[in-house]
């Protein structure tokens, strides 16, 4: 089957390969596929940058769990929700922070903020295992510190009684039903990542690499305003596990899982979908 | 009469074609207009990009009635819309999830993710007969696969008696003004997509090219702003059909050919007004 | 005074003129100011682009007050306002249809949509005086309309009762302060405007060209915010216009005349400040 | 340790300094560290562009102060939140602004619009004490304008009523929480203007210089949502000066103290997090 390589733009017809289009961007090999990275590099561990990454997603984790659990405390405290910034206002605060911390860390660690963006960027081969696990850690602590320091504000007895932002599936819906949740909110998350971060995209859509920042948090965004009844939405096992460290109590541990295998299931499934069905990786070969 | 070639920018006053203005992009014949896309491309069909182009608009509906379907059923099932992301909630959640996913789909599909757009570009010979049919199918079949989800999620009774975000005209507005709201609103969002692709001006407006997905996701939020309390905002065949199929209830399909007669409508407008108006392209002899 | 012509960047300190940056674009006269507009143009008038920028802006300002008011009445006409878009989605609204408006149609007329704009950039000698009264005329008949359109969806009696959408002073607010109100709300959104098309940032600055559109629609919203408790916000005499004919009563004919006094002030303010103290051009030999 | 200059991009491995990467915006010294701006710069204070600056500031400040002031009012003379903008519209009314504001102003005087922004900048050398305690003094008359206009227009029994917009600990949270509150807040917008005007990711990321303003506002709007119910939110000294001068109540004052110390402390961290952790410029010999 003829054309792999073709493309088209934002509401045009295809670019048949045959006929020349006349900007170079239009050519067949106009964008370099990064070489896979391999699952473990040696000098990496011996390399300041790889700690400054891990630094910078603790931060950005950090602010992210500061910051929403802190928005979801004021809307929930409130007796009536229109004095405050409302469950729309929740959705904001997620994707608003995302989009901020994005557009801060992309250049230093890449701006994960979340164990499944990892994940799915690992088994797209976009990073090494070695750095893969250092995030998520990294990623964890910074949840971990962001809920705690929310909790120390509120006090230990109000932020136990307001749930402390954690993540559990609300009365009627099933537990499936929270896991569908989480699955296809996490491939909105993650198929927006790689559809941010794909190099050959960035060649040829000039809008590609200049927003990508603000589709990402607004993915978020939108994940919120449609889950939030269900899950509280998780999307994010970090922001799940900080939440739930925190808060402690056991209707948070019994769904916990969900918000674990959720977002790692919808994880791998966008990178199945833009590496196999929309880039076609794997039936390549590499120049 | 002369000048027809003569544009203006931002905020400025006319360039007169006698005046060398000194930047290239000021030139006559700065910009290509593509050639008319013919109505059967033979080749086509036998092209993975084709195929995999159906595919990127059958995943984009099914993620953006998914999404959006759940936030209608979060915001009616709670007795008071305070306690929900309300109804400008979502509002943002239809917008933001074309602005999201055309981002994603423009470089593989063109992102139409609306057999309105898509007959709109048809009209002004963008793509082929044969992949408009095929995106319109595709189309379909994702909008039902999306709410289908959604009533998984919510159960089959919660589903039906919250409305399961089908589109009808409300009590207290005539059928004449729910096709005139559909027909001016699809207006509203199909001329900015023609803005948004328009070869001349992406050559000419550096804010053109680079912001595209933005104001389309706007268009389509500011008309839910307006005629949800009219209709519910259809603009989008796609999605009333979709959420009409698994309502399925008498007094949705009553009014279900308003929802594809004013978004037909509305297009073909756009489409003249654009094509006609603004770019005057049947009296231009191609160079 | 030494170094009128220095700049300063994004956070950063001021470049002086005797240190060379490297970059093009801070030499001195790395920008072109465009020639200062003639009052009557005699080619303009047999020039097919002159006419059609003045149906663009029939057009968008007819969408303009299609949108924004029909939005008004779907939250006035409901007696909580829990279930509507809320005063802030009214906000949107405006702000949001500025945003795509000005991005749709900046490339054919220069994307106005509002007399004062026109006011101010005719004071700024960026257009003449037969397309400035063009522009505005156009803009008033396309406000009408699109006023009257909405009042056919609403039936009569209906919108007559829920106000029409028209400014006035609100009880509890002086004329004065309407008028102050609407002069420094004008203030912010032509100051904005003339940031957003000034011919020496634009070329120093990479967000100012591509970014336009958007901090043009967020001072919209912004004085939205701000001012429909007190007037409902014009800064648009044409919109003021529009709404007020339709509606025609005598109260809000009363205070008509400050929704054309307050903006062409303000208008004319930030003319005044963004060419004499921003730009200081009266002080400069043209080269 | 090597690689102190390695950097990895959205979503990315890391690059090695090793292998080539085929743009030149990877090698390593393909941006330019400005050199550190003196602490006195005699040729400024004759400078018109150093006073023409400080006028940018003040009108800024002015503006900002005004439109968000107002707003305020707006929303607190409501007895029901859900007539007005709410409290989201607030945050949304601090966020936009500074967009917009730092769109207009950066570049005239680098947009800072807050003297915790000029002392960060001026921990990290990148203006002259000069000119950062004229910026200060320039706000923080601009902030008292502004704040006093809205009364004038609210008048001063309602004004005063109302709260006028000023900064205090509300109940619940003890003055610790509340400069904790202000010293994290501080640290996400200062952080952010840190990555929005880094010389080294400007060069590499092309979304970091076009879309500056935007997530600079977004991180005003953000620290909006969550700590309005704490402290109202300062994170802008010269914002809580104004308002605290045009109200003059005590209640105010005693608090005013953590509107100072706890923005210049966030200030001060996010700079020596920027410049010592991220940037490692301590640590560098200078080329």
């Amino acid at each position: 089957m003829e054309g792999k390589e073709e493309d088209v733009r934002l509401g045009a017809n295809k670019f048949t390969e045959r006929q020349p289009i006349g900007t170079s961007a239009q050519t067949d090999k106009d964008y370099k596929e990064p070489p896979p990275a391999p699952l473990f590099e040696p000098g990496e561990l011996s390399s300041w940058s790889f700690y400054r990454a891990g630094i910078a997603e603790f931060i950005a984790t950090f602010l992210f769990l500061y910051i929403t659990v802190l928005t979801v405390m004021g809307v929930v405290k409130s007796p009536t929700k229109c004095g405050t910034v409302g469950i729309q206002g929740i959705a904001w605060a997620f994707g608003g922070m995302i989009f901020a911390l994005v557009y801060c860390t992309a250049g230093i660690s890449g701006g994960h903020i979340n164990p499944a963006v990892t994940f799915g960027l690992l088994l797209a081969r976009k990073l090494s295992l070695t750095r893969a696990l250092f995030y998520m850690v990294m990623q964890c602590l910074g949840a971990i510190c962001g809920a705690g320091v929310v909790k120390g504000f509120m006090g230990k007895n109000r932020f136990t009684t307001l749930g402390g932002g954690a993540n559990t599936v609300a009365h009627g819906y099933t537990k499936g039903s929270g896991l569908g949740a989480e699955i296809v909110g996490t491939f909105v998350l993650v198929y927006t990542v790689f559809s941010a971060t794909d190099a050959k995209r960035s060649a040829r859509d000039s809008h590609v690499p200049i927003l990508a920042p603000l589709p990402i948090g607004f993915a978020v965004f939108l994940v919120h305003l449609a889950t939030i009844p269900i899950t509280g939405t998780g999307i994010n096992p970090a922001r799940s596990l900080g939440a739930a460290i925190i808060y402690n109590k056991d209707h948070a541990w019994d769904d916990h899982w969900i918000f674990w295998v959720g977002p790692f299931i919808g994880a791998a499934l966008a990178a199945v979908y833009h590496q196999i069905v929309i880039r076609a990786i794997p039936f390549k070969s590499r120049s």
